[in-house]
């Protein structure tokens, strides 16, 4: 029988809810600037087990006006996504962050952590240098990471070194997921507080950064820019009441074959730039739109 | 019921070939080297309503040993394309090519026209400006004809423009196609002397370039970059003898969603230069793969 | 001795103004949005001889400060550009325009009209498929001409033929040009009503587009993106008092050196958004720049 | 007075030695594959002091006939430097090898770097993962080490952090330099051992990548992109005996102004190649030229 991937919290509730009622889970609803936001609250191992994911908070954003070119959707999407990771980033150390983009920039649905770190406003070295002028400033650092089979190195080896080097006082890591739904590529941001296993939207799952590995804590940015094609076959097959059926249409292509939708460049593009400019605002609470817009642009 | 989207004639003829014997359409393979070649030939009214598609014939050729990058397997690739195209124009007034790329360069999938168009060899110029020492190359020029949303132009009236202007004996055009099958997806490469309605593989057909529309010659040559997700789910639901559904997981997003590989920009790449180097070794043949890498690369 | 070059009339005015007072030329000043605009008038064929430009206005405007990323720079360059060429376009006429973006986008200091043509609002396709929607807006289309080696076809060619076929009222043609001082590399835009040689600016100088060749206005706006190495020798030389040096170190290079700033790719990006705003707002004057915002990015 | 800046040892001689003799320097020429090659040996402090840079070796090859696009000028030019890459590493433990790109991949004279190593052969995560299949190859990793503007970390921590973490044997620097000749642009490559300054060749110069800093052996592989603006005035004022002039014409400009060739994008990606596939080459002494071919393209 073919397997069901998401990287969602949200979706991952959901398909287990139909099972019956989750212990060691719960969820809320808020708005924030127009855009729906869950949070799932992972509060147990029993809960851990039966959604396959770690116990944290798992917020998801869902910026479906954005993609309608909505009024003022871009600004709105920047300052909802910088309050809730600024609530996650709350009681952690975060005097100075290191901003991790993982995935492969060659390969479009996996780009979006090298660009949104591209839109990233970095002032470490401004901060050391100058220290006096830019004392309103957090020290931020920012790197995308590559691909194991583009560098040889793993995202993890870098990101540790670094962390060792740099020592930061919180990690921030963006990359790729998979969803089930069509509907939720590129349109949902999901934040945690528990760290990430690089590449595991695009089937190269890699040693987890988070608090464990790197000795300091990890906030994981996550954009879906894929659904499996096995996940949306056994969708499809489960409606038809056929789960037991394993598709020749998919035969032999498994790990390989992702459906996304036909403008994946553009939102792509499009949620990098809301994913960098929403950091820059959470890390640099002094600033305004204005200013990243004299800064990042 | 979903319908069923494919632009390859390969794949239509197998589909109605399971309703039973098909008139007025024959089919022969052969291999060119080492790759297999399948040219279906429509020969009437009764076998080009059958399939869908104009009188005509239509070669594919299936580069499948050029993604697991053979031996030579580049070269053997635009040799192939390169004879078979030679054979198609044949007989057709070729002293001068224009050869034209359809589709959008910023969107991944529909790149493979302008791309294939970077890589084609002009010789427009150097015959004009120096007819004597050009005097052993035919006249080609190559045009990225964009697309309406990004120039408020229809590529059929701009390749009619330039077809007036510069009197091309043949026109060649190059774009992007959907088929059914993934492993399809940019390994199989459909020329035909029919012409070819431009932005038919993804969703927004436009009046068609061909003999009747631009008055000479029209040969296609198309690739298959995107699978449609209506038919995929067709297909699979089909296999699961539940035809009559509508899939809940495609609902409401008909013409939005294509399924590709996760790779596809890099086989994009590959191939829009496996088009480019053939057509300009089918379109001078004096040439070797040698010369071309010195004046292609 | 080495030549001067520039496709600047204000430099040019500004060179021959040394040699004593210009018969046939006018010039004035005037600030815009906060940056100085010059305008050189050349009146008849003695000041066109003396400036080896064509009779016509040339209007210079100064964009110093969206470099330094002045509080709202990008908008007041943008309203700028678009008010002076609105005073350009007037009398002219204007119901349907033809956007030409000159140039090769593979070469940085080239691209400038390709990108240009890229940040514009076309609407043409929208006009004629729902004129009543659509009944506030002017027809505009836009295409990259792209250049003669890399398609056989001359931009002159290419931009008859559309102009046949489409029969716009005006063409806007963007181009590069070449300055002979490195302070207004990517920071000056200077519209004409003269039209333009395509490639002047980087020494492949092609048949003109013009209202002679065209049979309609063309309005040309040029960005100067690079020096000219000799240019900048003889000047250098001509300070030294030694003007009748050849000097080595250019020698041989003769239209193959040109000095760039080091950030050429962001100022070329940057530049390249202003006109193609500019243009858009001037072309659909029921818009504000909020809608731009919406429609062009 | 203007100061003259060049990274090129071999020019840096030139330049003195028109002074008198040069003690502590030595020279000597030679041919591979059809490219001249000169190695300038630096003996003692007495030639550092002279030349401004540090006792070691400095090979350039000239790789004139690339331009031209000669016969197989491609295969001989990623042989010659594969050769003369191997004499330098000789005795040098390398085991294993870390490749460094340095530079900003967005400004196209200073992406020769990161460009390179997207050409470079990784295997340190093939050997790792499977030593007994690729028991015939170096493990080799790569990494693009960013800039510090848009990183906020310094290229020299980040890779020493690196080496800290992978521990390998020797480090290879590929980096951007400044020449005093225009003709030697893009045509040249300097390799030395003796580590190399990042951003020097751009005006940014940092804390050095050397064997005192990174506690191994560094290789430097350089490749002057860009001619500094003023070195080239001085140049011309010197030889219009003026060098007591401060030319007008870049005044002000200091630090900013860079003379490239016109064709700067194509060249700097021929390069690239060039260097990615000689390094390949030279750290694989197992593999062919045919090899590289399947598995770099």
């Amino acid at each position: 029988m073919l397997q069901r991937r998401t990287d969602l919290a949200v979706e991952e509730k959901a398909l287990r809810e139909a099972d019956g009622e989750l212990s060691g889970v719960e969820s809320t609803r808020r708005v924030r600037e127009g855009f729906s936001v869950t949070e799932v609250k992972i509060l147990d191992e029993a809960g851990a087990a039966r959604l396959g994911k770690p116990v944290g908070s798992y917020v998801t954003l869902e910026l479906e006006g954005l993609r309608r070119r909505e009024e003022d959707a871009f600004g709105r999407a920047v300052r909802a996504l910088a309050a809730e990771l600024s609530t996650l980033l709350k009681g952690k150390g975060t005097e100075s962050v290191l901003v991790v983009g993982l995935g492969n920039r060659a390969v479009t649905p996996d780009a979006v952590g090298p660009l949104a770190v591209g839109h990233t406003l970095v002032t470490r070295h401004l901060v050391e240098q100058m220290p006096e002028q830019f004392s309103a400033f957090r020290p931020v650092s920012a790197v995308a990471a590559g691909v194991l089979g583009t560098t040889g190195v793993e995202s993890g080896e870098l990101v540790g070194a670094l962390c060792e080097k740099l020592s930061p006082d919180t990690v921030i890591a963006v990359d790729a997921l998979a969803s089930r739904a069509l509907s939720r590529v590129c349109t949902t941001v999901q934040l945690s507080d528990t760290g990430i296993v690089p590449g595991s939207g695009v089937g190269n799952a890699r040693a987890a950064l988070n608090g464990e590995t790197l000795g300091r804590p990890v906030i994981a940015i996550g954009v879906p820019t894929v659904v499996d094609g096995a996940t949306l076959a056994a969708d499809l097959l489960a409606e038809a009441g056929r789960e037991d059926l394993e598709p020749e249409a998919l035969r032999g292509q498994a790990g390989g074959v992702f459906v996304t939708p036909r403008d994946i460049d553009e939102r792509v593009a499009d949620l990098s730039k809301v994913i960098g400019w929403g950091v820059s605002l959470a890390l640099q609470p002094e600033l305004t739109m204005r200013d990243l817009e004299l800064l990042l642009t």
